[in-house]
């Protein structure tokens, strides 16, 4: 045992577990056993204490979980307690919100003070990636309790392999801008700089206004620039195509609006 | 089915099979139970045909396998063909050493294009990210064979979720410059960039180097910088340590030299 994890051993842990990439998608629920570890559905099936983005759906999971490995506590007995929100317009700045409520971020992680493990998880994929619990890890560290990254998808990550641009230098931006100028510069900037450093550029949108940044970028990128987009990742359904976008232009191709798509982009 | 998918029908498929965590770690097997899905070991287990960065290392992966998900032929008869090996001081550079051998690397495919599945796989977690792997990706959309990449564990975004650092928003840069004036001047170039755009920025190195790495990182960063390391991903003695660098500079904690590392710094 190292160092760190003898100061942290009288304090439960704070595990990441991994989710589903099928939030929100109707009807499209995938098999926990295609996409989650089995020794990570076990580690979440004995976990008493959850921090989550919304505690329905986390209850919803723990039910699909309950099927393969028993829950060691009935549902109900569960603690599950939701993350802060952010105030609105706040969402990208992290620190912004948890600089207002440190206190509520500690509270969070009562549990694991008293020698409990606590599990965080997201809507979909890994947790603190994409989403507000980066704060939680970020206090975990500071109050000395030990954190374990658990092994499962990262729509991303998996976008980026099925890409084949560049995975050995990318980076991941969010959201572009909705207002259409400040898109439509936001978009020639990417392009410019994941040319000049040869850097993958990857980004998601609200799947209702995929179609919307779809257009944007075959109207702003150059024809020579690679597009790749990844659709429904790990559902039945799901699909990567990779090409120029002056392809893209000439074998239109839609995206659906109610489908979670990754958006990446190679200068050339 | 989509298009895309139609018109790829009579062809194989490429699955982009994750690997673990532990590769070149001495006597650190880890099960792979804990990282890898059920439903993705049997798709691996299936696959007569594989693209590999090792065969022999791959034979080993599949080994392990086999023993939880019988191999659908002997070991022996798989056909696992080698990637083309970028030339020296090109492993940085994507397309370099395709351009020069595109036959290569189609060739890599012909069993696809024969109607068999491929499986690509690399040294560690998710195949073409931070290896060679994403050339044979993209000759794939060029020869309209679908790509499927399947969940496993990315160490990078492992260890970004563990970091507590901006998930929001981050890049994977690589390796750093091995000459000394040069890593200094990209060190505090990632630093103002990740300040001015409150961007994580993530790095690796050769396990051997890894003291070294930390070593120019404690020199030429800020003292408010936020430095993580996770080292060990997903191994027993796994940790990760999320600090300001001054506290880092103040409690000095060694990274081994055989175990695999990353490293993420933020400004602040």
């Amino acid at each position: 045992m190292n160092k760190a994890a003898r100061n942290a051993a009288h304090k439960g842990r704070l595990y990441l577990i991994p989710n589903t990439l099928d939030f929100g998608v109707e009807g499209a629920q995938v098999d926990l056993r295609s996409i989650i570890p089995a020794q990570v559905l076990e580690i979440a099936a004995r976990l008493g204490h959850w921090a989550a983005e919304n505690a329905k759906t986390t209850r919803a999971f723990l039910k699909r979980v309950d099927a393969l490995a028993p829950l060691a506590q009935p549902l109900q007995q569960l603690d599950i307690q939701e993350l802060p929100r952010p105030a609105k317009g706040q969402q990208d700045k992290p620190g912004a919100a948890s600089a207002s409520d440190a206190r509520a971020w500690l509270q969070l992680l009562a549990p694991a003070l008293d020698g409990h493990d606590i599990g965080l998880i997201s809507e979909a994929g890994l947790p603190a990636i994409a989403d507000p619990g980066a704060q939680l890890v970020a206090a975990a560290h500071a109050a000395g309790i030990e954190v374990i990254p658990l092994s499962g998808p990262s729509s991303l990550l998996m976008a980026l392999a099925a890409s084949g641009l560049n995975g050995q230098s990318f980076a991941f931006v969010g959201y572009l801008p909705v207002d259409a100028h400040a898109r439509s510069a936001r978009i020639k900037e990417l392009e410019a700089w994941s040319l000049r450093h040869q850097q993958t550029q990857l980004m998601i949108e609200t799947p209702y206004r995929n179609a919307a940044l779809l257009d944007a970028l075959l109207t702003h990128l150059k024809g020579g620039t690679r597009l790749s987009i990844s659709c429904g990742l790990s559902l039945e359904n799901g699909w990567t195509r990779s090409a120029s976008v002056a392809d893209w232009r000439g074998k239109p191709q839609s995206v659906p609006d109610k489908v979670p798509a990754v958006f990446a982009i190679l200068g050339a």
